[in-house]
């Protein structure tokens, strides 16, 4: 039995679920990998801080050179996230021949070139399950299970706080703010909901998910990014009447050599299987060109589903089984494509009086849009709602179609687009 | 790049399949994965019969030592299926240091043991994705992503021709015969249906799922087997009334180190994520105590799919990363459990006639179950459906009270009996 000493970068929540697991699954693991694995040292801020975990305060230090340093150490845990100082210690673990697991989407999404190249030079790994959807193991599926395919699409729900609140949204008819209130109450949300609700986290792990399946770099500012905070029960509604589910989808396609890449609200048939996930679970649907559909569900956050994941990652290093993107080499640079096609939604108020949907449909018409269906409704007002699902259309034909619909002084506003996949 | 000679021992659809893969893919696997794979051999039993894959005749052979004692070959990929001679040619290869990458179930869920020993020995993989779930990557997973659980339940629709057929019947209202009519046209099922609709293949699948999840050598023959022959519209038709749909379910728990392992048709609630897998398509549902409920969903047969994962093995193989079950020594036989406890469906007819349903109700109460709901349908007639749904009882309680049951002279038949998991 060989004995791996690790050490952990940060001791929150996720930390706190990785030591959990290694000490209630220690003999387990012990005997079914062969490794024993003993947590030498953790970087915290505050050594003397009450922690929910009881751990012998002498692993705790706050000093990472303890850690980065420690030639005993081969492989290093980090869960601090964000972009700095994480990069930095990464780098030096990598640079040091130590092996990288770690929980941090935007260190993989922004500086994977650099963490990769370390990696490889030094003949270390560089470990990332649980930086897209927690537990799920979609990383390793992809690298090591579907390589005989070409994948050409992704569909995900892969912020579980966003879809715990559309699930709110849609079946207990709660609007966005009381469902978003509901979410930070149970933890779900942060104080401050940004990253989750403008789309922000699920663009770091498209950038990465999206690279992967493709083998090609996916560069995060080329992702599309619409959070929810736009969406309303009125668009959730008629979505239903139409025979749509409302979810945020991180979308990535490769079209003949050219990639599109979007993280918006979308409505997908109600029969999708991405349909049923509901409240903070995550699900990456993905389709290969010989293995077909697919789809991986399950937890993509938590102490424990994420650690899960950490764990995992730990033993595949003690194993030393490394793989490299080599981004320049084997993995280039994506070229994208922004115009890309599909259908819309799109719901306008408009003054409740004859001629005025002849007028609108005559715009879409202009830019070679065709209208699937329509859904017009007067209450007797002065203004009545007015949508239209479109078929198959490019991107800038809408963009532009709805830029003279606005100008129409029989239009009140242009209330919501939402873009529609199947 | 390491050049690699692979043999295949068979050459229909799935051989068919892994050689398409390689061809159309051979530059994009090489390029990933740094090999390149050669198929050097291939067994066939007739080298002058028409193929759908045109192959260069010389590389045929029909006889196995000219791929089992070749010293160039290093992995050989059997796709004959059944249990002899596929035993004897992988148990040859192993012993020969040659990988296996196979796709037949029967003899991974039979001979398990002496194959991993064969290959433990020699110091060759054996690899056997394909052989559940088609292309599907669940075993990888198991094996490699969720070593930090506790696997404390399985549930899987693991067969794709009887969920073809209870979709089939369950949104069309076709009846058995007639579902599996159809299945049969389209190649989902094969002319003697026995081995899908009787749960056999299930069977074979759960044994190895279970194995795996557990570490405990799940033995066959203690897997509970029932088949959906006596699957009728009208149970479907009554589940829906109380909220189930039906599917022929692969079910293995692990409840205090006892295992329960059984197929059969069960209902599950509509909302359950399994509830959506549709027509041919497989699904396996599990738990960790670590990463909480998961789902991997996919095709789970056919050339392209099943092909892939072969493909995926192969690579794997060419790495050398193999595991070994060490079956009696890090893998232990399970102990059984076969006094579960689950809820029951059980549908009778019964004499339309005043107090039956009180008698009836009586058995149940005598041997401690208790009833959760009650369909009594009068239609005027000398005789009347009656069916009921029990809360949580154990097997041997329900058997002992459907044994009284059928004796009461006003239960013209007990009509099924069907367990409903949630």
């Amino acid at each position: 039995m060989q004995k791996i000493q690790i050490g952990f970068l940060g001791f929150g929540n996720i930390g706190n679920g990785v030591y959990k697991i290694l000490q209630k699954h220690r003999n387990e693991i012990a005997d079914k990998e062969d490794y024993q694995i003993n947590i030498k040292k953790i970087l915290v801020r505050d050594i003397n801080k009450k922690r929910p975990v009881e751990t012998d305060r002498s692993i705790l230090t706050d000093n990472p050179d303890d850690i980065l340093n420690d030639p005993e150490i081969s492989i290093v845990a980090e869960f601090m996230g964000g972009e700095n100082p994480a990069l930095s210690y990464l780098l030096k673990a990598l640079n040091n021949g130590k092996s990288v697991v770690t929980a941090n989407k935007e260190v993989i999404a922004r500086h994977w070139e650099k963490l990769d190249q370390a990696a490889s030079a030094s003949g270390a790994g560089l470990y990332y399950e649980a930086s897209v959807c927690g537990g799920i193991p979609v990383i390793k599926a992809i690298q090591e299970s579907l390589q005989a395919n070409r994948i050409e699409r992704i569909m995900g729900i892969i912020n579980g706080t966003t879809n715990y609140i559309l699930t709110k949204m849609s079946e207990n008819n709660e609007n966005f703010s009381d469902a978003l209130k509901k979410a930070q109450e149970l933890g779900y949300a942060e104080p401050d909901p940004t990253a989750d609700v403008e789309g922000f986290d699920a663009a770091f792990k498209l950038s990465i998910l999206s690279t992967l399946c493709f083998h090609k770099r996916v560069h995060l500012e080329r992702i599309l990014r619409e959070g929810i905070t736009n969406i309303t029960l009125e668009d959730i509604s008629y979505g239903k009447e139409l025979g749509y589910a409302l979810k945020l989808l991180a979308i990535a396609k490769d079209n003949e050599g050219k990639v599109e890449v979007r993280v918006h609200p979308t409505f997908i048939p109600q029969n999708h299987p991405l349909s049923s996930v509901r409240s903070s679970f995550n699900a990456v649907y993905l389709k290969g060109d010989c293995v077909g559909d697919m789809m991986f569900y399950g937890r993509g956050a938590g102490d424990l589903p994420t650690g899960s994941a950490i764990v995992s990652d730990i033993l595949t290093a003690c194993k030393k089984e490394h793989r490299y993107m080599k981004f320049g080499e084997k993995t280039i640079n994506a070229v994208y494509n922004d115009d890309w096609q599909t259908k819309y939604y799109i719901r306008l108020t408009v003054k409740d009086q004859p001629g005025v949907l002849g007028e609108i449909a005559g715009y879409f018409g202009k830019h070679g849009v065709s209208i699937a269906s329509v859904i017009q409704k007067g209450y007797g007002n002065t203004t009545a709602p007015l949508i239209f699902v479109t078929h198959e259309a490019s991107e800038k034909s809408i963009q532009q179609a709805i830029a003279e619909i606005r100008k129409n002084p029989c239009v009140i506003s242009v209330d919501n687009l939402i873009r529609v996949e199947e």
